[in-house]
């Protein structure tokens, strides 16, 4: 029989309610003739509660307890979505991630899953079982114990599992209806696009778009899983939401699919450093090994031997790179004047395979921001993908001319 | 190592000050130079919580579903107690039923324990583990499935866990702070036992006295484990709380030990039954087929071949009794007048092995009843317990009667 993977986050399933409004749409695809494999989120709320009882009991936790802990809240939702199709004369059964087994690495709070063995679950399917549901975000070590994966933990498993059982689709059941072509809160003008491509999607998840989290797609990159993302609180049909899939699968396909933003990036400045030979090694092996994500790089044109270095990161990791940079100052690897940190910057970018078979893109973006007055500060790129760093109160302004500028109100 | 089994209930872990307290008190033991096997309930109110869900999901649920979910309640508290010890530098870690694993039979919800192999938890003691946190009430089936214990599961599973690390003692932490001659809220008289014999907390237990389970009970008698009962919220020593043990560890010992009731028990009479060989069997067999515990039988004296067949049971089987006797009338098995159910009654029984060598006990017993004008209903007797049926109004005063008449105001 052929087989859909389905998965509802914490907010489609905060209810018995909501979890017989999930239930009903997983019945319907049985119905369609499909296997299911469902993959639920704890109740929204839940996974929180359990996270504000572990931090108040041992503020630095051993990890170990922690995934004990949070992933019961998993279990609970797959117990009750069972039992809510066993009420619909669905056979369906509830997993434990160490049931599956869903086996992981050890690194407890962030593991990665290592192999989903398909026998127990297709044994069940062969004796007539039509769903499975699967707590998501957790597995199980080599060691025996509980592991969780991390943010994005239940996406990841639902397209782990989509690419061990050869899904012909893996749908995610959200908050929102589709993926746009820019955050509809800052453009009106915002659409609902049909398709995206996997790589187009992997680009606009790690750069902000919280559809789905970057991870899921890379996974679903490396095994060709067609994801979709549709909406859990609306009547769907087979074209509903946006199918996130490989670039052969879209047709028409614009330039560019979508204008992406965050809010959660800092411009550091390093100024008047050595201009020497290895001074970037020097910089930015210590970042790295401090886990500092480091995006964009800049070097200034040199004057007398010196320039500036400019690079962004997360905001959040502000603190942790000026205490690296300190440190190797300190140790005498490197020297420089001072250390600048803006945090009062945004980045917007713009996403689009279209982008590697047409040249121009870059300038008509950059025109496109300078006609508005908006001044560009750090620029990167990637084959399909231009980012650029700009004044926070900018942001906004900078989405939206972007958004008129490549016609992105219109399909391609 | 000397090993002790501590086990706390619901309400003694019902918050995270709870759980500090509690763990205050393993830490003592530790420092005592105890390894120590914690077995934990669910945060009090958890498990209610769960089971309201899986019974408004599914009113004639899955117990397979049942028990995947009921069974995180335990779970969390596992997690947290263990965080608890570990922030006060006690090596403890946390053990799911699974994990362990604690072997159960198949009959989920009312699942009993086959084994508890020692191998993956003496490890961990060997590594310089000092606590092992384990979830109470659940266990893992033949099948892969989790299962749970029932009711009084923990106490169950602090018991078997004692008897299967040869612990010193299996300290049982509870609400209340000991095992008392009556019940203190029906007479202010009621005085704390020290000690008591597993065979007279049997039956203690069996007739209602709620500090502990029954199969907790039997399960320390079958292994000889010496259980003590005593308070989470006070101070304790060596010497708090009642120990429940062999008959041989208690010196001085009153004939009788304590006075118990039950409000829940019914007497149902059967009228004008043909009093033939085999009659007995013929009733009491389709009772004990329809599950109906039938407790204390008599048979009235025949008159013209016919006679009155009295029993009791617990109130709540009172309509399962009458479709079983209906049943086997309907069929031609029996014939009989009328069934007579009376739940206006109560049951008050007086326990103590000294009574096995001691005769007299019942006749002083009717005779204080007789004194207070206290009409005997039904009468059953055992090797160290008499029971009888009164009306339900005198049960207080029966208990007080009994209390002052064996003197168990004063320690043996």
């Amino acid at each position: 029989m052929p087989l859909l993977v389905m998965k509802f986050g914490g907010t489609s399933v905060a209810d018995l309610e909501r979890i017989r409004n999930a239930a009903d749409k997983v019945r319907r695809e049985v119905e369609r003739g499909y296997d299911v494999i469902v993959i639920v989120s704890a109740m929204s709320g839940k996974t929180n509660e359990l996270v504000g009882w572990v931090e108040e009991t041992s503020p630095m936790f051993d990890a170990r307890e922690y995934d004990a802990v949070v992933s019961s809240g998993e279990n609970i939702t797959a117990g009750l979505m069972s039992l809510t199709l066993q009420e619909m004369d669905i056979p369906a059964r509830s997993w434990q991630g160490w049931q599956v087994p869903l086996k992981t690495t050890s690194v407890h709070s962030a593991a990665r899953i290592e192999e989903i063995p398909r026998d127990n679950i297709d044994a069940k399917f062969a004796e007539g079982m039509r769903v499975a549901v699967v707590a998501g975000f957790q597995g199980i070590s080599p060691e025996g114990r509980i592991t969780t994966l991390g943010r994005g933990g239940s996406d990841t498993t639902a397209v782990a599992f989509a690419a061990a059982f050869d899904a012909e689709r893996c749908d995610i059941y959200t908050d929102v209806d589709g993926v746009y072509t820019t955050d509809p809160r800052i453009s009106a003008k915002a659409r609902k696009l049909d398709k995206i491509a996997l790589e187009e999607m992997l680009e606009l998840a790690s750069l902000g778009a919280k559809v789905l989290q970057t991870r899921s797609v890379e996974l679903a990159m490396r095994y060709n899983v067609r994801l979709r993302v549709l909406s859990s609180f609306e009547e769907n049909n087979e074209n509903s939401g946006t199918l996130v899939c490989a670039e052969e699968e879209i047709m028409e396909q614009n330039i560019v699919s979508g204008v992406a933003h965050s809010r959660d990036e800092a411009k550091m400045t390093l100024t008047s450093v050595a201009d020497r030979p290895g001074i970037a090694a020097a910089i930015f092996g210590p970042l790295a090994e401090a886990g500092v994500n480091v995006d964009m790089i800049i070097q200034n044109i040199s004057e007398d031997g010196r320039t500036d270095m400019t690079f962004s990161c997360p905001t959040n990791q502000v603190e942790r790179a000026k205490a690296a940079m300190q440190k190797v100052k300190d140790d005498g690897v490197i020297n420089y004047a001072g250390l600048v940190a803006d945090t009062d910057v945004a980045k917007v970018s713009v996403v689009g395979i279209g982008m590697r078979s047409h040249t121009g893109v870059a300038s008509q973006m950059f025109q496109a921001l300078s006609a508005e007055g908006i001044n560009i500060k750090v620029i990167s790129t990637s084959e399909i993908k231009i980012s650029v760093l700009v004044d926070r109160k900018y942001m906004e302004l900078a989405v939206q001319a972007l958004h008129d500028e490549f016609g992105l109100e219109k399909a391609g």
